[in-house]
């Protein structure tokens, strides 16, 4: 199996209570493609100013990620954006997008890339998200992400797009303002009658859930006392739960399968907070992530003990 | 065992998205008593006025708790509650509060109500909860609740009587607030190192956390697409929790027991948003209570399988 992910590939300024970075390697494809480089091949489509550095495309590459389709603009600059951080990080003010040689993006994609079984597009305008989807005809799965912009500036293109995937990745605030609906588990559902088959509610430090048509299921953020920068966090989680996924596509997706793919984004996403950026999951090891699913599940296990109640 | 909880009996008046009621049944020991009653002898302390109805005593008498230390003050009015909820429930604004026979309570506890194994103080001011713990000797487990008023207003008091207790039950923003620390897991183990041994943080419609000195546990809300009114969910969720935790206090709170606390907490304060006020936990059942705990376990539950990764 491998995935494509088409998205950004930024220069992030961040500043949380805990420090700041001036300059570091962000985007949502960077992201994704750091933790679902875990489970299978991956081809990175977007691209990058001129300034973009060398050592920074080589993390993006790390774990065999292919970056052939990750185009260098002559004379562009790469996508900034600075954002900084509350006191206790549930809240985030966006102090500048430069979206440099992302304005004029228009994708190309390879052969290998368009040819993957698995899709994820990431967080980018609703019309390029469908012109990616219409070029990737053999994807078994795919799966998207988008925000409260286009919810708001382009919601027929996005709405258009999601009746196409077979999966909604969206924070449930976004799943509110999309669907109108204030209720989670109605909101989940009416974008289930759209057409996709999985939809998963980000809850941020509260975790996430799942939903599909005959099946809930929500997992609780992992617990950190060090939580240093949350920037990318639900694209980590992305890049774990579509990974996971992508190693099992071709059995079918079960249940089970969606549940243990929540807990590898979910694990992945837990590392991916605790240092600025990509730094954490850059150096993250196999065992890391598989010592931490356990955890995840020994945190959220109980056997039930019925009493006799009053009746 | 017994449990005695000390806390408001209220008339409130409700405005949510979904309907209102001007004079409904409230108050945090009447939800405690209505949730605790499945599971033991409870014994209610707290006063009402002289306006308090007899039907509305019944209720709070629901499952043979004792409402002998429900005292009715001559010429007084009762506890009165008015707060409207915004589209999605998650914010409330109190527009009302008035204190009626609360403003000189003064906690007289019977023979019965003074012995009790179990003692839960419902949020009321903390002077008032450090008089009933000192009249209860014989609770061999006691849990508070508390409120952002009295942490403002009366700091000290209230971490005088959270250093007497065993458990605290607090919303997350309340324990960041009480402790000054913005992350939840530094948040309760700072309230841990105070005297409790089990710390509660209720998250709403995301659920709630338990931390202890050697574990930790996650659970998520119930979901539902039916939520008409959150009044009283805090309070049915502690009486969930400490009457399972009453039932198993002779043998030892091991962390199962605990988990399995959180989860019958959960699922009692799952139906008590499903209806105004007291109304859907007045005519629960023993059965429903069993299978939504079950339902619980489905929902959270998954198996490990691991995948091998690339390193």
């Amino acid at each position: 199996m491998s995935i494509t992910v088409v998205g950004s590939i930024a220069y992030d300024r961040v500043k949380t209570p805990f420090g700041e970075r001036e300059r570091m390697l962000g985007g949502a494809a960077t992201h994704f493609a750091l933790a679902a480089s875990f489970f299978d091949e991956v081809n990175v489509v977007g691209p990058v100013g001129e300034d973009f550095g060398d050592a920074e495309l080589a993390v993006v590459a790390t774990r065999g990620t292919h970056i052939g389709d990750v185009e260098r603009v002559p004379g562009g600059k790469t996508f900034f954006w600075h954002g900084e951080y509350g006191w206790d990080l549930g809240s985030r003010e966006t102090l500048a997008t430069e979206l440099g040689v992302f304005a004029d993006f228009q994708p190309k994609l390879s052969e290998p890339s368009s040819q993957a079984d698995v899709l994820f597009l990431a967080n980018i305008q609703p019309d390029l998200q469908r012109e990616v989807h219409e070029q990737c005809q053999a994807a078994r799965f795919s799966a998207l992400d988008s925000m409260n912009l286009w919810i708001d500036t382009a919601r027929e293109s996005l709405v258009g797009v999601i009746e196409r995937v077979d999966c909604v990745i969206l924070n449930d605030a976004e799943l509110r303002q999309l669907t109108g609906k204030p209720n989670l588990l109605t909101a989940a559902r009416e974008v289930l009658s759209w057409g996709p088959s999985v939809v998963v509610a980000k809850q941020g430090e509260y975790g996430a859930a799942l939903v599909t048509a005959d099946s809930f299921f929500a997992l609780p953020a992992y617990p950190l006392e060090t939580v240093i920068d949350p920037t990318g966090a639900g694209d980590t989680f992305a890049g774990g739960f579509v990974g996971y996924v992508a190693r099992h596509v071709e059995q079918g997706l079960g249940d089970q399968v969606l549940r243990q793919a929540m807990a590898y984004g979910t694990a992945l996403a837990s590392f991916n907070v605790e240092e600025f950026g990509a730094e954490r999951v850059t150096r993250l090891t196999a065992d890391e992530v598989h010592e931490r699913v356990g955890e995840l599940r020994r945190i959220t296990h109980f056997e039930e003990a019925p009493v006799e109640l009053t009746t």
